[in-house]
């Protein structure tokens, strides 16, 4: 597939991977399963690509800027970064493995581009007093009850706590025009990792100390893009009600406005299934003709409306 | 300025930024010195695109990925990544940093992007079997005799150790193309940060565990990209034969051969400016226009030709 192909013109999509689509057991494997798995996800979205979609790649980070929080904080030789500086190093650490796996799957085409992506959030933004966002890894509640920074219960099983940092709503993407043009001229593209890197603009732009929501920022992305379908991958065939009980149900195909009375009922996982559910009805409401939640291996059966959750407007 | 501008279809020039033109004393500086280091580079760096140069950036990374592999080190709880993925971090790190601070100087000018950069390396490379480029911080001999990695004396004073790790040749980029399309386009461009990821090409791409020259590295950018100036800067007015001796002269106006000879005479500083010097001459001897050293608060005059070590064809 040569680089004409990708200016066609046609409307992009947006392929959203959760941290289960690129990392082992909770952000702990070694870099030998990261690459495996990163692999195995690259394959998908290779034959996507192949089979002529435009895909825009965005990617989330909780693990691993949690794991890169800690590293900084074991060592009193070296300087502090604060959490914007890591977001960044998180875009280009899992950018340059997915670029690096996708090139390897996609020898005849253009290579893929990962461009490290700020997203403006508001300084009085509500969460910068309240951190939800989960990041780093699992812990036992005894282990979190010795740690320094704030933790939650945000899982369930031996290890359902883990730190929690503020996170905004994402407001803006600072290189949003960059991305359009960048796309619209056939580049293959991952931005906005780790839901971008939080900045605030007061005259300037200044980073902040939070973790945007990667399904927020996606959606934000989507629709900045004119993108038609966001196709939000995890690691369930299917957004579930009643979820991991036996009243559980997949959702099928469904209207933003019966999937946002699911929301209203607090039907999904506050870290889990509801940031997507909710970008996906965003995404519709903001005149995306298309959201998906599947897992990697449905891909292209989702794509073609076969599988998993299909919203429309 | 606007976005037309930058799309004269001039040849642009690509600026190399030494460690201590992004960093406080020898990596070790609080965020704010960084940022505040950052900010006056980057002040400069807009006074040239102002002044109508079509600039791309690159810089160096030894401070910072020194830091990292340290960090992760440090703190058995995480997963250890390869130099490569950390080589890649530290392009979104200082790759952020800047682009921030050139859009806080640029406001009417598009926006700046960071690309993550590979950089083929032969995997028979010597280098490999012989690491010689300093990484992280200084060390005093008794500190650097109980390290359990390789240090090598590479500077005067009562730090003079470091961390070494191997230094292979740069052979290809493997984004040139998107980055010459990008480039022509009229994009504002921070790539090769570090000297790029190194990788090899053995039927697919794998990254290294080395740390390419940045100087090498943005020359090969420079010839890549058809840039007609290449310009390095550090932490000095000019390049200096027997510098720190009595006998210290500044270089001002000279030929390639002439450089040439200086470095077959080894008058230059081995991980200091030599490399500096062996990269004007590689660039000048590909065909390019010229090549400068010098710092950032001479920028300007370096580029009318009135400071600054120049060296032409």
């Amino acid at each position: 597939m040569g680089d004409t192909s990708h200016e066609t013109g046609t409307d992009p999509i947006v392929v959203a991977l959760g941290g289960n689509t690129l990392l082992g057991a909770h952000g702990l494997g070694s870099i030998d399963e990261q690459l495996e798995i990163i692999a195995r996800t690259a394959r998908q979205i290779a034959g996507a690509i192949q089979a002529g979609y435009d895909v825009v790649l965005t990617h989330g980070n909780g693990p691993q800027v949690g794991n890169l929080l800690l590293q900084q904080e074991g060592v009193s030789e070296t300087p502090e970064l604060p959490l914007d500086v890591l977001v960044a190093e998180t875009q280009a650490q899992i950018g340059y493995l997915l670029q690096q796996a996708l090139d390897n799957e996609l020898t005849d085409s253009p290579d893929f581009i990962t461009v490290v992506t700020q997203v403006i959030v508001d300084p009085d933004d509500p969460a910068f007093q309240h951190p939800t966002k989960p990041i780093g890894p699992f812990y036992t509640e005894s282990e979190a009850a010795e740690k320094s920074f704030e933790t939650r219960r945000v899982a369930t099983g031996d290890r359902p706590y883990r730190r929690v940092v503020p996170s905004p709503e994402p407001v803006e993407l600072v290189e949003g025009e960059e991305l359009t043009r960048l796309v619209e001229r056939g580049n293959l593209v991952i931005t906005a990792g780790g839901g971008g890197i939080p900045v605030v603009r007061d005259g300037a732009l200044r980073g902040v100390e939070a973790v945007v929501d990667k399904d927020k920022a996606s959606q934000l992305l989507a629709s900045e893009l004119d993108a038609d379908t966001l196709v939000i991958l995890t690691d369930v065939e299917f957004a579930y009600v009643n979820y991991d009980t036996p009243d559980q149900r997949p959702l099928c195909r469904l209207s933003p406005e019966e999937l946002r009375a699911h929301l209203d009922a607090g039907e999904f996982g506050e870290g889990s299934m509801q940031p997507k559910v909710e970008a996906c009805v965003r995404f519709i409401e903001q005149s995306g003709e298309r959201a998906v939640i599947t897992s990697p291996e449905y891909l292209m059966d989702a794509l073609a409306g076969e599988t998993g959750t299909q919203v429309r407007a």
